[in-house]
C-alpha cells in the first residue's frame, strides 16, 4: 500500500498530497482538486462524525472467521462496499499519465475482479462520462453509472448511453446541483421534484439510487418516488461549506425510510472499522471515494485490488474483535 | 478575488495578513490593526459561533432561481447585506497608498453599484467621519453614517453633518464606548441611557440603527427608545474579550424585539452561507466590516464589487442547495 | 508594558518565556521555574476555566466613571487586588541581576504606591522569608507576608518574624505542603488539621489568610477555625496535576461559606477583565502571581506600577462595558 | 530520570521517541513499533480519559505519611503496581544493543528488588515467551507470565512452560486476538469462549488473569469462568482503533463484578497521580506498559527501579494532596 500511495503522491502533485489520514484538513478549499468546499469543514465533519463513534470491544466468544459476503441492489458481492463514483483526472486529481480511461478502468476492474463493484463519475469534459460508460461495457454490465441531475434532454441522452452499457443499476448524485465546477462551466445542473424523480424511474428499467441524502425529508421523497436505494452522501464535502458528517445524520435516515430501502453511505470512510462502523449505525453498504482515486492514480487496477484487499484485512479484524459474525447482522450494540 | 487579496496583503502589511480564513488568530491583541482586543476571543468567537451553526442539505425540491432581492430600512436591496462601518485606513489597515477618502468611496460606491448600501465609519482623525460624509454626498445620500457615542457637542455636530449628507439613515456604534484606540487619543465615548437615546432621534429626521446590542436587554432598550433597527454586534471583538459571539446570541434578541424592529448582525460573516445562516438564525439582514476592508484596500471599488458578486454567488448556492427560494422567508428549519 | 515585558524577557530567559498570553503551556512541568507541575495541566485549567466565562456586553445605561475602591481585611485598598506571594528569584525566575531583596522590594512598595497591597512569599533559601519581611518593614507594614505549613518549631518562629514586621494579615499557603522543590530540599511541609489552624490563630493577633483552598470541605474548615479570608488557589497548578480551575469551584465555595468570610482568589487571571469575571463568580478580591513577578523582574518599582495602572484601566473598561459601578455590587448577571 | 529518558531515545530511534508525554500522537499508526493503530484514537483515548479526571485538592486534614502497601493476588506489593507484560525489544522498541533477555530481566528484577512484579510477554519469535520464563526462574518464580490466545496446542505448551518457572499467578491477553503483527507472521491468536477460559483454567494451578476486558459482558463472563482477575486494557490501542479509554469503561466494569473479583486496569497511567486516578475510579491495582519499556531500555534495572520510585514520590504527594491515607482505602470522592 505505502509504494502506491508514494506512487500517488508523486502524480497527484498539485491536487492531492496523499495526507497520512485523508482527513480535508490540507487540502480545504480546492475545489477542483481532492477538497472540501469553501472551509473545508464539511468534509472535514465526515471524518468527525466517524471518530466520535467508538466500539465496544469484545473478546470472549466463538466468532473467528466472519463472513462479509452481500447482497446489494441484486447484486453478490463480497463487502457491502462501492467504490464511489468521482472522475475529472485532469483537473480532480492531476494524475500524471493516467487518463480518464485508464483511472475508471482500474476501478470497475478491480472492484470486479475483487468480487466489488465500482460505480462511474460523470460531467464536464464530456469524456468523463464516456470512458466511464467504456469501462463499465469492457466489464459486461458491472458497474453503476452516475448521471448528474442536468437539464431535461442531456440527462435523458447520458441515461440512454448509461443503459446501453449493460449495467443494471444507475444513480444520480443528486447533490451535485451544488457543484461550483460545473456551474462555472456553464452546464447547469439543478434540484429535483418528486415527480421529477419518477420520470427518470420511468424512462428506465435499470433501478435507482439517489445520492446526496442528508435529511429525512430528502429520504422519504426518495422513497415516495420509488427509488431503489439512496446514498447518505454531503458529495465530500464539496458542495455546501457547513454540513454535519455523514455518520451523524445515517442513523435517523435510516430508520425514516425503513429496512425495505437500501440505505448506502460515504463520507470518511477510510478504513474496514469505519465501513463496520456505518453498518452498525444502520447502512447496508458504503462507498469509499477519494482513497479508491488515490489507489487507482497511484496503482491502477492493482492499486484498487490492494487497497480493498487491505480493507477487507481491516473489516474482518474489526468483526472478531467487536464478536460480529456477518456484515448481514451488524449490531448497534458494538458500539459504545 | 485572488488577484485582489494578494494586493491587499502587500498593502496592508504589519495590519493584516488577509488570512485564508479570517479567523482573528493571527492578529490577537492588535488593536490598532485588525485584530480582537486582549487574547482575540470575542473576534475568534463570532467565527465560532458560525462555525457550530450547520445545514440541512436539501435537494429534493424545486428551487432553482431563488430571489435575493429585500427591502431594508426603507431601501430596496440587491441583498439583506450592507457595508460595515470601518475607517483608519492609516493605523488600521496599513493601506499602502490608498487614502481615507479613496477607501471609503470604494466601499460606498462599489455597494450602490451593487444595489447594496455600505455604512462609513467614525473616529479620530477628523478626515474618517468628513471623508465618509463626502463619499455619502457622491453617492446622492445611498450611504449609512455612523457616529460614536462621543460627549454630547460632538454628537450633535457630526450628526448634522451626517444629515447633510442625504443620508436616510444613521447609525451609533455605542459599543464604541470601549474603544481603547479612542480613549487613548483623549477622546471620550461613553454608554448611552434610553433618554439619551431618545434625545438622538428627536435631533433627526433620519432613520436611526443602533450597533453593538449584545443583550436582550439592550435591545428591548433600543426598541423603547424607538430605534428603527439594531445591530447584534460586538465590535469585531475589538471593545471587550471574552464575549460571545453573535450568532449565539442572535435568535434569543432577535426573539424578544419581534417581528416590527429591523434586527440586523455582524461578526465573522465571511461568505453567503453565513449570510444565509443568520438569516436563518433570526436577523433581517447582516453587516460584514473586515472582509470588505480587505477588498476595497486590495482593488478600490473593483475590489468591493468583486466581493459582493462572489458573496451573491455563494449566497444563491446555500439556498439551492437548502431549498430556500426568499431570502425574506428563511425557515429556521434549514439549520441542523 | 511592553518595554518592562522584553527587559523581563532577556532577565528570565531559561526560567519563563514571557509569552503573549501566560498560560502555562510552554513551561509545562517546569518546577522549579515558572511552569505548572507534570503536564501543565493545573496551570493552564486555571485559564481554561477563566476562557469560558464570558462577558454579557451591556452599553444602554448610564455607568460612565465606576469605582474600584473596596475595603479588604481591614485595609482600604485601590482595587480588589493583591499581588500573590512569589519567591525564589534564582531558581524559579533567573531574573539576571535582581536580587530577592529588589524584587520583593519592588512587588511591595510598588503596590502600597498604587493604593494595593502585596504579599511575600516564603521557602528555601531563608533569603526568600527575610526579605519579603524586610520589604514589609520597610513599608511601614503594608504588607502581608506568607508562611509555608512547616513542622511546629519553624513555623512558629517564622510567625514571630512575620508580626515583627509590622504586618496586620498574614497567611499560610497550605497548598504547599505538594511542593516538590520544598520536599527535595529536605524541609517537609505537611496538610493542617483544624485545631493546627486554630493554634496558629491563637498565636497571633494579625488577621489569618489560609490560601490554598479548593474544596467546600477546605473552606468550612478554615471558616471553623476562625479564619478571615481563603485563597481559593491551586498554587499556580504548581503542587497536584490534574487539579480543576479555580474559577470553576469559586462559586459553590464563595456560597458554601456566605457573605461573613472574604473570599480571594488566585490562578490565571491576566487582564482586569479577568478581575471582573472572578468578583462576578464570587470573590471579594483576586490575587495575581506570575504576571507581577515578570513585572517586578523586567521593571521593578515602576514596573509593578505600570502593570497595576493596565490593570485598572481594563477593569474599568470591563465595569463601564457591562454596565457595573462598583467592584462591591457586582452582579452575576454580568457574565453569560 | 532524565538520563534514562535521554538514553532511550538514543536506543530507541525510530521506533519510539520518548515524547515528554508519551500520549501516542508522535507515533500514531506504528505498530509494530510502540504506537497505537491506525489513527492512534485508542492510545490517545486512554490519556484523554485519564486526563478528565481530575483531583479535589484537599488540605485541611491529618494525612502526613500515607501507606502504599496492598495485596493483590496472594502477593505482598510496596504499590498496587505491575509492570505490563510487553515483549518484542527488536522490533518494536529498536533498543540498541539490549536484548530481549536484558530487557526482560531488567523488568522482573528491577520490580522485585521494589516490592512489585513484572509480567512478562509472549509474541513471535520464541525468544519472548522463553526470555520471560528465564527472568522469572531468575526471580524465583516472583513474576507473571503473559500468554497470547493461541490455537490449542501452543496455549498448553506455554502454559506448561510457564508453570515451570515456579509462578503462582498467570494471565491471557485475549485482546491479542487483534494484533496485526501476530497475523501477519502467520501465527493465528483468536476469542476464547467461556468454556475455553475454563479449561485453561483447569489445566493450571496458578492463578489466572484475562487481560484485555473492556466490557461488562467480559468481565462477567470472566467471573463466570472463574478467573482470579481482569485487566481493563485495551492493548494500548493497538488491536482495535476507535475504542473507548480504559478510564472511561474502569467503573462500569469495577461495579458490574463487584469486591470479589480483583480488577486491574492499564493504558495512559505515566504518573503517581494516574495511578490514584485509577484507584479512585475502581480498580484494585494497575500495570504501566511503555513507559517501563523506556526506562528499562534506557537503564535496565536501575532505569526500572528509578521509575518506580519517581511513581512512589508521586503516589505519596497525590495521597496526601488529596487526603487519602491507604491506597487499600481510595475514595470516589477524591475526584471532582
Amino acid at each position: 500500500m505505502e509504494a502506491i500511495r508514494k506512487s500517488a503522491r508523486e502524480k497527484m502533485k498539485g491536487y492531492c498530497r496523499v495526507c497520512p489520514v485523508c482527513n480535508g484538513k490540507a487540502c480545504a478549499g480546492e475545489v477542483p482538486g481532492m477538497g472540501g468546499l469553501g472551509t473545508g469543514s464539511a468534509f472535514h465533519a465526515n471524518l468527525e462524525a466517524l471518530d466520535s463513534v467508538r466500539f465496544n470491544m469484545k473478546l470472549v466468544h466463538g466468532v473467528k472467521a466472519p463472513t462479509t459476503d452481500t447482497e446489494l441492489l441484486g447484486l453478490s458481492l463480497a463487502m457491502p462496499l462501492l467504490a464511489a463514483p468521482i472522475g475529472g483526472v485532469s483537473f480532480n486529481m492531476g494524475g500524471g499519465d493516467v487518463s480518464e480511461g485508464a483511472y475508471i478502468d482500474a476501478i470497475v476492474a478491480g472492484c470486479k475482479e475483487k468480487g466489488l463493484i465500482g460505480c462511474t463519475g460523470d460531467g464536464v469534459p464530456e469524456v468523463i462520462h464516456a470512458s466511464g460508460n467504456d469501462a463499465i461495457k469492457k466489464a459486461g454490465g458491472h458497474g453503476i453509472p452516475f448521471i448528474k441531475p442536468w437539464e431535461e434532454k442531456e440527462f435523458f441522452d447520458k441515461l440512454e448511453k448509461a443503459e446501453a452499457t449493460g449495467a443494471t443499476v444507475f444513480g444520480v448524485d443528486i447533490d451535485a446541483a451544488g457543484l461550483v465546477t460545473l456551474a462555472k462551466m456553464g452546464r447547469p445542473v439543478t434540484p429535483m421534484t418528486v415527480s421529477d424523480l419518477e420520470k427518470v424511474m420511468k424512462a428506465t428499467s435499470m433501478k435507482f439510487i439517489l445520492k446526496g441524502v442528508m435529511t429525512v425529508h430528502d429520504a422519504l421523497c426518495a422513497k415516495e418516488a420509488g427509488a431503489e436505494a439512496i446514498v447518505v452522501s454531503n458529495h465530500g464535502g464539496r458542495v455546501l461549506d457547513s454540513t454535519p458528517g455523514t455518520a451523524e445524520v445515517l442513523p435517523e435516515i435510516a430508520e425514516a425510510v425503513g429496512a425495505e430501502m437500501t440505505v448506502l453511505v460515504d463520507g470518511g470512510i477510510r478504513s474496514g472499522g469505519d465501513i463496520l462502523k456505518m453498518l452498525a449505525l444502520g447502512a447496508h453498504g458504503v462507498m469509499i471515494g477519494r482513497p479508491f482515486a488515490i489507489a487507482a492514480v497511484g496503482g491502477l487496477q492493482q492499486g484498487v485490488e490492494t487497497y480493498i484487499e487491505t480493507l477487507r484485512t481491516q473489516l474482518i479484524q474489526a468483526m472478531v474483535l467487536t464478536g460480529t459474525d456477518d456484515v448481514n447482522r451488524v449490531e448497534s450494540g458494538i458500539l459504545r
